[in-house]
C-alpha cells in the first residue's frame, strides 16, 4: 500500500457544479458557475476541480497562488480569487459557510444509516422505539430504553436499562450508555465513548475504601457532541448535567456530578474532577485540569495543559505551563525554582541594604 | 426533553421508612422514625421525603435551613437535625454509614443481573464457570478462563483464555480482559477498561523498533475497582500487579511490570510509567504523572497534576503544578522563569558587590 | 486466588534447550547449552532454568549473583556468567537479542488465530477478504473492506465501510476501525483504539457551535503500533497520517490532519493537538501535550509530561515540567512565581543602583 491523503474524490457526473454550491451556501459568485467540483482541499494543496476557502483575511496573500477552481470568500477577496483563475463564492463567513458545505457533502457522499434492528441486536422487554430509528449489529439495547425518531445506533453499542436518547441522535461504534442516562435530540457519541460509568466514590474507613455507589445518571441536553474514549460519569445522588450544545473532544474525563453549561467546548484530554461547574460558552485547551468543587464562570477561557486549582469567576483567557526549554536549561531553572521563595527573600534583604 | 436532575424516587409502597434504614445503619434515631424515605439527596437541595447526611462538621450550620426528612450526623449535631424539623440517624461516622446506605439503596433499586448465559455470548472450550455467574448478551469469554462463583459479566465484554475471574466480581459492559490475566474477589471493571494489552517494550535497531513481546500478564487482588476506559498493561516477563482494594478512577495508565500497593486509590487521568513500584495506602490526584522505574513508599499523596520524577520514600503530600494566571501574566512570569537561573546568579553578584 | 507473578513456565518437552536459543540468535555459546529454558526472567529474580539478557553494561556487577541458568550478554561479561554457575550466549546487542527471543517465545507459547470467520461475525456486502484471514466472534466488517492475507481480527472489532487493513495486520479485541481508514502490513491494534472518529471540529455562530463534517480519513503505514484506547481521528479535508513504524502507546490522542513521521514513538497519554506535524525519530515522554500547527523536526525528543507550544525544529531533547516539591515548599515557591516578573525588575532596579 503507497501512502496517499487524497480523499475519495466524486466521479463526473456525482460532482456538484459550482452553481450547485452557490445555491447551497446562498453565496454569490463572480467567475465561472458551470465547473464541477470533485473535492474539497485545504487552499495550499487544492487543485483544478477542487473547491477551498479563506476564512482568515490575513491570509488573502495565499489566492494568488492557489490553484483551486472555486474558494470561498468574503466579498472583498473576490476579485483575488478570479485574478488567479478561480471562481470566487462570496458570503458573509466563509468559515461557517465551509462547515456548512462539509455537511451538505458528507450527506451526498456517505450512506445512510437504514433504517431497522440489525437481527444480530440484542433489545430487551420493554424497548421504545421512534420512527426511523436504525439499530446496528450486534448492539445491546437493555430493557425500558427509549429511542426517539431517527436515532442511529451504531455496531456494538449498549444503551443501558431505562436510557433515553432524543431524536436524530447518533451513538457511533461501541458506545456505552449507561442505564437510566439520558441525552437530547441531534447528539453524537463517537466510538468508544463511555457516559454513565461509576463516579468515583469510596469512604475510607480503617484504611480501607469503601463504596459508594452512585446512584445519580447523566443528563445531556440537546446538540451535544462526546468524542471517542471520553467517560462521563454518573452522579452521586444526583446527575452528571451537560447542557445544551456542549462539545467534548476524545479522552475526556468528566467526573460525577459535574455541570458544564451550555455551549462550553473542550479539546482532548481534558479532565474535570467531581462537582465542578462550569459555566456556558467557555472553551478549554487540550489536557487542562479542573480540580473538584469549585466554579468557573461563563466565558472562561483556560488554555491548554493548564490547572485550576481554585474557582475563576472573571471572564478571560487564563494559563499555566511550564515553558518548554533545550533540557539542560530546563534542569537549571528547574532547579532554581525550588528555591524560588528563598531568592525572593534574599532579594528582599539586598533592597534592605541599599535603603537607607 | 427536559432537564432534571432528581434520580428517580421510589413510590410510597417502596420507600423505606426511617426506621429501617436506622436498623440497617444501626442508627440511634432522635425525632420520627415512622416517616418513608423516597429519596437520598445531598444536603443543599434534599426535601420533604429526602434522607441526606452531614459528613463535615465546620458544615453543621447547614443543617437549620436544610429541609430534608433525616439527616445522618453525629451525636453532637442531632439536635440540630430535630431543630430544623427533621429526624437525626445518630452514628459514629457519617460519611462511612453514606456510603453503606447507598450500597443499601442501590441493592433495593437496581434488578439484580440475571444467573445464566445469554444465548447470544459466545464461550470457549474448556471455560470454567461457578455457581450463579451471570454472563451477558454478545459477550467471548475464550478457552481456559475460568469466572469465580456469582461473577456478573455485564454485556459485550471479552473474557481472554486461561483467564481468571475471582468470585463476586462484576465486569459492566465491554470491558477487555486479557489472556491469562487474574483478578480477585468482589472486583469491578467498569465500561471501557482494557486489562493485559501489551506494555510497550520495543527495542532500537538501526532507526527502527523491533517489539519486545509481552509475556508476562496483569494481577490484581481483591477488592480491586478499575475505572472506565482505564489500560493495565500486561508485564514483559513477570505480571503488572495490583494489590488489595487498589482504586482507579477512569482513563488512567498503568504501564507494565508495575505494582501498586495495597488500597492505593488513583483519580480520572493518572499516569504510571513501566516498572513504577507505588506503595500501600497511597492517593494520588487527577492527571498525577509518574515516571518509569522509580519507587514510592508507603502513604505518599501525590497532589492532582503533579509529576513524580524521582523516587519518594517518606509519606507526605508532595505537589508541583504551574499556577495559572490571567494569560498575560502568564505570558511574562513564563518567559523569567527560562532565565531564572541566570537571575539568580545577577542576584549573587548583587549580594557579593553588597559583602565588604 | 493467591499473589503470584511467574510467568506460566514451559513443562519439561516443551522447553527449549539453550542450544536451540543460541541457534535462533545465532549466538555463541559459552558454557553448557544442554540445560532446558522453561521462562524468561529479568536478572535480579530469575533461578535455575530461567534466562535472562544483560542490557546495560553498567549493571555487569549484578551478574555475580544471577541464579539464571542462561544469561544473554556482550562478549565481555561473557566470564561473569560462566563465574556465577551460568551460561552465557554471546551477542553483539543483548537487548535486540532478547526482543527477538520474546518473539519466538511468543509464537511458541500462544495459540495463532485460527484461520476462518467465526459464525458469529457480521459481514457487509462486498468484503474482501485475502488469504488465510481470521475475524473472531462477534466482529462487524462493513461493506467494501479489504482485509489482507493474514489479518487476524479479534473478537469485538469494527472495520468500517472501504477501510483497508494489510497483510499481516492484527488487532485486538473490539477495536474500532472506521470508514475509509487505512493501515499498512504488519500492524498492531490493542484492544478499545479508535481509528477514524470524527475529528474535532467546529465553526463558531452566534454563540453555538456548528459541525464541520470531517471528510478525510486515517492513513496509517506498514510496521505501525497502536496501544489500547488510543484515539487517531480522522482528517477535515485530508488524512491524518501515521508514516511507516510509528509506535504509540495507550490512552493517546491525535488529532484530524497531523503527520507524524516514521518511526517516532510516544509513551502513554500523549496528546498532538490538531495539524502539527511531527518528523521521523522522535520520541514523548507519557503525557508530553503538542499544540496545534506546529512543527516538529526529526530527532526531536520531548521528555515526559512536557508541553510543546511552539516548533521546534533542531534535535535535542526538551523538557519543561514544574519540579514536584513537599507541598508545603511548593506552595510558596508557585505563589512567588506568581511574581517573578516582578521580582525581576526589583532584581533589575537593585543592579541600577550598584552601578555607578
Amino acid at each position: 500500500m503507497r501512502a496517499s491523503e487524497t480523499v475519495r474524490a466524486l466521479q463526473d457526473e456525482q460532482a456538484p457544479l459550482i452553481a450547485d454550491i452557490a445555491a447551497e451556501l446562498a453565496a454569490q459568485v463572480l467567475g465561472d458557475a458551470g465547473l464541477r467540483i470533485r473535492r474539497m482541499a485545504p487552499l495550499e494543496t487544492a487543485q483544478a476541480g477542487e473547491l477551498s476557502f479563506l476564512a482568515n483575511p490575513k491570509l488573502k496573500s495565499k489566492l494568488a497562488t492557489c490553484c483551486a477552481s472555486a474558494v470561498i470568500v468574503r466579498a472583498d477577496a473576490a476579485e483575488d480569487v478570479v485574478a488567479a483563475g478561480g471562481t470566487a463564492l462570496i458570503v458573509a463567513d466563509p468559515y461557517r459557510a465551509f462547515a456548512q458545505l462539509t455537511r451538505w457533502w458528507a450527506a451526498r457522499v456517505r450512506p445512510a444509516a437504514a433504517p431497522g434492528i440489525h437481527p444480530s441486536a440484542v433489545l430487551g422487554q420493554g424497548v421504545r422505539l421512534g420512527t426511523g430509528v436504525s439499530v446496528g449489529p450486534l448492539s445491546v439495547i437493555e430493557e425500558g430504553a427509549c429511542l426517539g425518531d431517527g436515532v442511529v445506533i451504531g455496531p456494538q453499542c449498549q444503551v443501558g436499562r431505562d436510557a433515553e436518547i432524543g431524536a436524530g441522535s447518533r451513538l457511533a461504534a461501541r458506545v456505552a450508555f449507561g442505564a437510566e442516562c439520558r441525552m437530547g435530540q441531534r447528539g453524537v457519541l463517537h466510538s468508544g465513548a463511555v457516559i454513565g460509568a461509576d463516579g468515583f466514590g469510596f469512604a475510607p474507613h480503617q484504611g480501607r475504601w469503601e463504596k459508594i455507589e452512585q446512584l445519580g445518571a447523566v443528563w445531556m441536553g440537546d446538540d451535544v457532541e462526546v468524542g471517542a474514549n471520553t467517560c462521563i460519569d454518573r452522579g452521586a445522588l444526583e446527575d452528571t448535567v451537560l447542557e445544551d450544545g456542549v462539545k467534548l473532544d476524545n479522552l475526556i474525563q468528566i467526573a460525577h456530578n459535574v455541570r458544564i453549561g451550555a455551549h462550553t467546548a473542550m479539546a482532548g484530554c481534558v479532565g474535570v474532577a467531581g462537582s465542578a461547574r462550569i459555566g456556558a460558552h467557555c472553551t478549554f485547551g487540550g489536557a487542562a485540569m479542573i480540580l473538584g468543587h469549585l466554579e468557573i464562570g461563563d466565558h472562561v477561557h483556560i488554555s491548554a495543559a493548564s490547572v485550576v486549582m481554585s474557582s475563576i469567576l472573571k471572564p478571560g483567557q487564563y494559563s499555566g505551563v511550564f515553558p518548554i526549554d533545550e533540557n539542560g536549561n530546563w534542569e537549571k531553572n528547574a532547579a532554581t525554582l525550588r528555591q524560588l521563595h528563598q531568592l525572593r527573600s534574599r532579594l528582599r534583604a539586598v533592597e534592605k541594604k541599599l535603603t537607607p
